[in-house]
């Protein structure tokens, strides 16, 4: 283990690190615990390439900006590698966060069973519109997003869900930076805009089926 | 439009634009698309890059990859832009979709209004319960999932969208696939197996708030 936490002195600083690599180590993550739950201990960048469909060389570049991980043709230990990354992601504690609009796509997230096992725990939920605020919904009780910066503070949440329509999300997304929040799960089919040190990741199935469609047209 | 036209001969084989690019392009289209409902002619760089959180040089470059599009120091014509985009990506047509799992997630796909309006056209819907097959959901009748492969003829759907459990996810793809589909949504958290040329685009909220985690941790 000595040997392994020296791996740091070998990484970038963090801000060097191209987004897209950042946002493909999830990724990794996701295919090391599928293959440690099945009894592997080892695994090589052709065998993480083939399950992701990338090269063996975009793998151990990818992973080289972190440290050196893996020796020479004997592949990566699976457990050690899995810590390092979720380590690197901030995965090893789990996040606060609020979803702000509680229409039938807010409801549909607080309800997804998705998010407590990965450590994300959603503690409020907010509306604008006085007739749900109050509200019970998926055990959360549904607030008046005027209180948004309060409770952020008092709940120590750090991610804002947006699932207000379009027409809104800009406003909310500037209420949430507004409060303090510096990553914000985006479901408006929009673009918004925020200061810098913000990250917005946006899901949106109609930007997905778009750059599919260059593929079989 | 003649010399708009000859810009295909600058531009290279589709195989050779990184998948990164066409990942952005639909983000592109978007951003055009509401500069020019508010009016305006002509687009630089810069400001597509503020509005996209790029660089100037960034955007350059992916467009680059399709022919010459801007005059030195003029801009984009936006509407002349967005329409080589939507080309480029094929969504100058419309497209049929199926969905396979019409369980809450399922339902909540082929209700969602956003699809309809950018030219994907849900036109049916399966499930391997037989208590839910015969079912009307928003004015689609689940089909038995043995139907698959014929309904995917009959409807000339090219894009399948999975909405399964990750259970089942893997098989249901493979079904897809068998029956001809090359493009596919995956809402299930797992990173599928695909023969080349198929393309999957997953949509996974807590792929997207890990690598969120990583630039707040």
């Amino acid at each position: 283990m000595a040997s392994f936490n020296n791996n740091s002195d070998n990484s970038l600083p963090e801000s060097a690190v191209p987004e897209v690599v950042i946002q493909r180590l999830p990724l990794y993550v996701r295919v090391l615990t599928q293959f440690s739950s099945s009894g592997e201990e080892v695994i090589s960048s052709e065998q993480l390439g083939t399950r992701l469909q990338m090269t063996p060389a975009q793998i151990r570049k990818d992973l080289s900006y972190f440290g050196r991980f893996g020796k020479q043709g004997r592949g990566y230990n699976i457990s050690i590698l899995e810590g390092k990354l979720r380590t690197i992601l901030g995965l090893d504690r789990t996040w606060n966060a609020a979803v702000v609009g509680m229409g039938r796509l807010g409801r549909a997230v607080v309800s997804y069973p998705g998010f407590a096992p990965e450590g994300f725990n959603i503690l409020a939920a907010f509306d604008a519109n006085e007739e749900i605020v109050g509200q019970s919904i998926s055990g959360l009780k549904v607030e008046s997003i005027s209180k948004l910066t309060q409770s952020v503070k008092d709940h120590d949440i750090k991610i804002g869900i947006v699932t207000v329509p379009i027409d809104h999300a800009q406003e909310v997304i500037d209420a949430l930076v507004e409060a303090g929040i510096r990553s914000i799960l985006n479901y408006a089919p929009l673009s918004p805009q925020v200061p810098e040190g913000v990250t917005v990741r946006g899901i949106d199935p109609v930007l997905s089926l778009q750059s599919m469609t260059y593929y079989i047209k």
